[in-house]
């Protein structure tokens, strides 16, 4: 199977955001990310690189909030 | 092998861009794709989507501009 776990740089840290993914599409100011189980994730964020052959993606937040799904969530 | 082919959405068509891809990562303002045999190329697009299962990479161009490395192979 080809899907690839999705990272998040955090500094100099990469910090797994989601598992298993299979597609990627931009959504609103960020992206949509799926599974292979058909589960959905959304975040604020542009991808930063992408490896296939590794299953590697790290994704690049596009603003100072963590993920997105509940914007009234954050403070800034 | 999890490399996948990259498509440019050229109106209703998607035109096949690069075969094998491996990785991608943004470059200036576009994005630069390296295949598994490492060749590269570049080209002033964004993901459209992305399908890592279907190994199926959809670009969409943000400028006018044909891609950058062998624009001879196009014609419009």
């Amino acid at each position: 199977m080809c899907e690839a776990n999705a990272y998040v740089k955090d500094g100099e840290n990469e910090v797994l955001f989601m598992e298993s993914v299979d597609t990627i599409e931009p959504y609103e100011n960020g992206l949509k990310l799926m599974d292979i189980f058909g589960k959905q994730m959304f975040i604020q964020a542009r991808i930063k690189d992408m490896n296939l052959l590794n299953h590697r993606i790290v994704l690049e937040k596009t603003s100072d909030h963590k993920h997105i799904k509940h914007p009234h969530e954050y403070n800034d």
